[in-house]
């Protein structure tokens, strides 16, 4: 097709793909794998459906300027085969065809151990506060922290690896150039600085439904596990979560009060397989290598845990003030007089019975 | 032994059992098993440890009295064997000697499709509330709501089945004559009239932390699942819901704020296998007989789920109050013209898209 054919080489034809299609198409891809995106792009019949989608937007194809532009911005093109391709991406039937990457982390490096954190725009207090602990924590563990940039949950989570100066990585459904929201332009700002903001659209182009869902599966393979803190129950987030285990990426999600609708995605996540997660631990055990695990969550001990059944019996009969005889320590506990003596002294022993004439209690403070 | 050797017959003999020794004692429970309670109890040697255990109590032995007592309360006793038995019970490793029964509802009856509702003491008002939305809903599905009386979550669980006239049992670690709490004193009181209180130990007797943890495997083992709505990490719950799950019974448990204590058990439940609940209905649908399921929660239908891939797109494009021409529909979803024109087509019969002069888009309220 007549403007087409100019275009030389494999990464100006990557960056007139991005600019004709629409990302996360199967068939674009399969004839870009099958013969490379120069080849592919040449081919392309005019009276094709393809050739007649992309003859709809010949008139924005410049890839000269696409180039400068992102040169300008300072964001980097970044394609399949580069060494900073994350190859996570390669998992996708339809992976993007390049990417553009705006910040001062690798991301290659960075998404190579990370954990996409993400939820509701209309997030409660409740979730804000458990996305930010998890973005803190995931960063400090050395995960690069993967979102959306969007209000609510996305937001919170870069704000919490920020807090700790992590990496955070926002995937953005529109160009690199345009901060969306335009509210968190100034958290987008914050991101590029240590981490990445890197979209598969090209600069200047807005965001559409069709690429938020298409950027939901950059964010889920991008990563090694996705962890959603409150999503409603038609949410986008269990649209990333789905496409995560579609991937065999681990899904974590955040259980919240059974009367909040914006948890009652994340209690169905569960109720179908989803890993309940409460902490950043836990998600580091679920999501990093084999042998990274959380401290179980038993409790403090308690005294007494540690010894025979009639022992326990007896320490549990034993008052903590007013001092009790052998004989009423037997018939409270239900042995014998002989038994409840002998366990006493092993008591007394352990420092958890103490003498008082003839009446046996606890010591204080135990 | 002295003051045994009058006690003749099996009932009387399950009534000295139980007021001679504790509950829950495997061995006791294997000798009865063996050659039946008055056998077993006239067999026991003075010398034995069992026999110094039980010498302790003579002293308080008078079987005729306690079922005078009993009597009195309006109480029965119920033994295996009998037609009220529950035969739930059968499946311990030490099933109670016998129980008194207070209250007018059939215990065989309502355990047959029963479900513990168990929870902290020290429950926050999200707990209560949901552990008497559990109570109501489970009685309203015909399930009998058994659990503990205790304060917070057991006494909610009652509570809630009695607002809906269904059927509760309290399953006591004290005698059916001694309100425990004192505070649930009316409760009980209501407990009984369509439902039961019950224990295992005799009139009179007062809780003790073992008799408690005694109680728990009664609870567990009476019905045919236990659902946890919120237990602190060391909780007497927890313990419950290890005895259901030790006896093949079905544990679910409630999620809660992952910064609330006493839902840190729940959540350590559900990564432990638990089945998450949020309602009455899915925990009906783990309980009880196949078939029984749940609706699914996959929120309100929106328009255009049913859609093929291109209308949806072109859906998701269409503006809901500006209108705009099929070239800049084409631009927008990067789908072909003509591809736009046989979309825009498909959603005009369907209600969801409308021409405004040389533009589209959406029906107000779509």
């Amino acid at each position: 097709m007549t403007g087409i054919a100019t275009v030389r080489g494999e990464r100006a034809a990557r960056v007139a793909w991005a600019r004709l299609t629409e990302p996360g198409d199967s068939g674009v891809a399969a004839q870009i794998s099958a013969v490379g995106a120069e080849e592919a792009l040449h081919a392309v019949g005019a009276e094709t459906t393809l050739g007649q989608r992309m003859a709809e937007r010949l008139a924005e194809l410049d890839v000269d300027r696409d180039l400068a532009i992102a040169r300008r911005l300072g964001a980097r093109l970044v394609v399949p085969g580069d060494a900073e391709w994350p190859v996570g991406l390669d998992d996708l039937e339809a992976p993007p065809v390049c990417l553009w990457v705006l910040g001062g982390a690798r991301l290659s490096d960075v998404t190579t151990r990370s954990v996409a954190v993400v939820g509701a725009r209309a997030a409660t207090g409740y979730g804000v506060h458990v996305a930010k602990e998890l973005g803190a924590g995931l960063a400090e563990r050395g995960f690069g922290v993967v979102s959306g940039a969007a209000y609510g949950i996305d937001g919170a989570a870069h704000e919490g690896a920020l807090a700790v100066e992590g990496v955070t990585v926002a995937v953005l459904a529109c160009g690199v150039d345009r901060p969306y929201p335009s509210g968190h332009a100034g958290l987008l700002r914050r991101v590029q600085v240590d981490g990445l903001v890197i979209s598969e659209v090209p600069p200047g182009s807005a965001p559409t439904k069709w690429r938020f869902l298409s950027r939901n599966r950059m964010i889920a393979t991008l990563t090694q596990g996705t962890v959603v803190v409150e999503a409603g129950l038609r949410s986008g987030s269990r649209n990333t979560a789905r496409l995560a285990d579609d991937h065999l990426r681990v899904v974590c999600a955040v259980p919240g009060p059974v009367s909040s609708a914006v948890s009652a995605g994340c209690h169905e996540l569960v109720r179908g397989g989803a890993i309940l997660v409460t902490d950043a631990a836990e998600v580091a055990e679920a999501v990093g290598p084999i042998g990274e695990l959380a401290p179980r969550k038993e409790g403090a001990g308690q005294p007494g845990d540690d010894l025979e059944p009639n022992h326990r019996i007896v320490l549990a009969a034993l008052p903590t003030r007013k001092p009790v005889t052998t004989e009423e320590l037997a018939r409270l506990s239900g042995l014998s007089s002989t038994e409840v003596r002998g366990a006493l002294g092993a008591l007394d022993l352990a420092g958890l019975a103490r003498r008082h004439g003839e009446g046996w209690r606890r010591p204080p403070g135990r």
